[in-house]
């Protein structure tokens, strides 16, 4: 059975049964996407290598944390691998899928953030992860961009890339995991996006809902209704997350090439470390991967290795009108069609 | 009906009665305790001056929040005065306070954080706060040390002059509140405190259980068992909320006096700003006040002028054994009897 042929078949009475080694694959295809990504990351930077610890978690599991810094590219940054085990599932999770009461579960997945030097270069998120508890499995992840300085070719390329990737395995995929993305990464006490997003989900098994969310009025989960159920394995779910997983380099690195000799004043600069400080709010007022590691007694360290080297918070800071920073929030930091955007954001930088 | 009118409540023969101008007393006294407090920091400060903003809440209530910025003392920092009200309190608080079900709420207090520049000055947070909800009432708050080179005679004094208040109302108020705020001011995450401590408490009413937080067998929760209930009334408990907030500036004015002035270099100030990355973690991820404001729609700027100026989070920080850096996580950073401290905590600086 191919990929593509995948989503046809509608073996409903069977379509929740998972491999005998799906945790090894799952597990494989994390490690194994670690080291492309930190290879090509390596390569993108050219002079800084990252260093890596192995830690144990006490209540069951292991992983390997990755930390590049100073680079020429990226003033710091981690890719982390984990994979844990434990009695049962914090109650935020069990909220959202009772079934796993009384279970134990297994987690693994891949997750990283890089902050760049250079204030034209976005900060990119990147997460997939893979569940199972007791009679339930599932898949979440995905990746997003945040830029300071933005520019419309970096977010259509960026969302391009990921779009080819989803549509590789079901048209409605990439249609509900932006619109996801775009919910998710929103720092609802600003009134604003976290970035110009990408693509996210989470809790994808066979029940075939694309929006798993839980807003029942938001974007994705409209757009989620109308598509309806779609029938997909274990298998089908894993080979898109692959796909989406593969692409990350691609939609990122060119980004990174085409911005990274832009020159820069402190103004940028300053612009950069208080919109960092936008990244804080979000990964620990919001964001369900840092809550799920402090909750279950996880690496502190690896966990919160997504926040950034140097952030500033200033009250009452605005924009001047007209200006690119002013631009940013303006334009960029409000969902938008990206892969159709003509949007003129040109600058003067 | 005006606002200060609309809780009548019926004096039931106990100590649970509350004046009738308990809104606009407790108002007034926390309006009173912010200007007393901005007038002494910009005394001891000598250049900056607070900034002010009066805002409106949409759902009900309104403020005045003061920054001061860029100061000989004070590298950032506000004080912030809010009133607030609504139908329905937040649903963390309704689980600690079932009793306020079903009803509006009424609230108001002042909160500051000071972030001062030389290393050797330590932050202070302070907060007071009053509440009514339906059938209860209830006053919360304290004040806290955070020091980067910590001091045993900064600490002795801070908690003495605590004490000091407390001891004139009830001598087991200073035992318990130490206790409390300890508790209280815990990373998690990180297995430390956020500081030195000072006092906290919340839920303060006329049910006499002078502890009144979630962790039945802390030390704070075992030392209210012994005392057992306390017959306080609502001006036993606002009289001593006053004389905590008057003694705020006794507590830190001599501190900064002390510290002021002590030279530093590049080494101390990267570790001020890596320590002030605890702070935002503990404000993101843990203060209550924080999250009553975001889940309130309350202003975001005026909930987070909490945050530092600068911050820088670094992977797998480790200071050198023995250094000043080491001795504020192991000496200081764990609960202490400071009033009765002899911890010899020279340092080379």
């Amino acid at each position: 059975m191919t990929r593509n042929q995948s989503v046809l078949v509608t073996p409903s009475a069977t379509n929740n049964s998972i491999p005998r080694d799906s945790r090894q694959r799952a597990k494989e295809f994390v490690l194994a996407l670690q080291d492309e990504i930190c290879n090509g990351l390596e390569a993108l930077d050219g002079k800084a290598k990252f260093h890596q610890d192995i830690w144990q978690r006490a209540e069951g599991g292991e992983g390997r944390t990755r930390v590049i810094r100073e680079g020429r590219v990226f003033e710091q940054g981690g890719v982390n691998f984990s994979e844990v085990w434990g009695d049962t599932l914090p109650p935020a999770i069990l909220t959202q899928r009772p079934e796993a009461a009384g279970h134990g579960f297994y987690a693994t997945g891949t997750s990283m953030v890089l902050h760049p030097r250079n204030p034209y270069v976005p900060t990119v998120h990147l997460n997939y992860r893979y569940f199972e508890a007791g009679p339930i499995w599932w898949f979440g992840g995905g990746a997003d961009l945040t830029p300071y300085y933005a520019f419309t070719e970096d977010a259509v390329h960026f969302h391009q890339t990921l779009k080819n990737a989803c549509d590789q395995h079901h048209p409605e995929y990439y249609p509900t995991y932006k619109r996801w993305c775009d919910e998710y990464f929103y720092l609802r006490h600003r009134q604003e996006q976290r970035g110009i997003g990408g693509i996210f989900f989470d809790y994808q098994d066979a029940h075939g809902n694309l929006y798993a969310g839980s807003e029942p009025d938001s974007p994705a989960a409209i757009y989620s209704q109308k598509v309806g159920r779609i029938n997909h394995s274990w298998e089908d779910v894993f080979a898109m997350v692959q796909s989406c997983g593969k692409a990350f380099l691609p939609a990122y690195a060119p980004i990174v090439e085409r911005r990274q000799d832009t020159e820069y004043s402190d103004r940028q600069r300053q612009f950069q470390l208080y919109r960092r400080g936008r990244y804080v709010e979000f990964n620990l007022v919001y964001d369900r991967g840092t809550i799920f590691g402090l909750q279950t007694n996880g690496r502190a360290e690896s966990i919160l290795m997504s926040l950034p080297p140097l952030t500033r918070w200033e009250y009452g800071y605005q924009p001047e009108p007209g200006s690119p920073e002013a631009q940013l929030t303006k334009v960029f930091l409000q969902p938008q069609d990206w892969v159709n955007a003509s949007i003129n954001a040109e600058y003067n930088i």
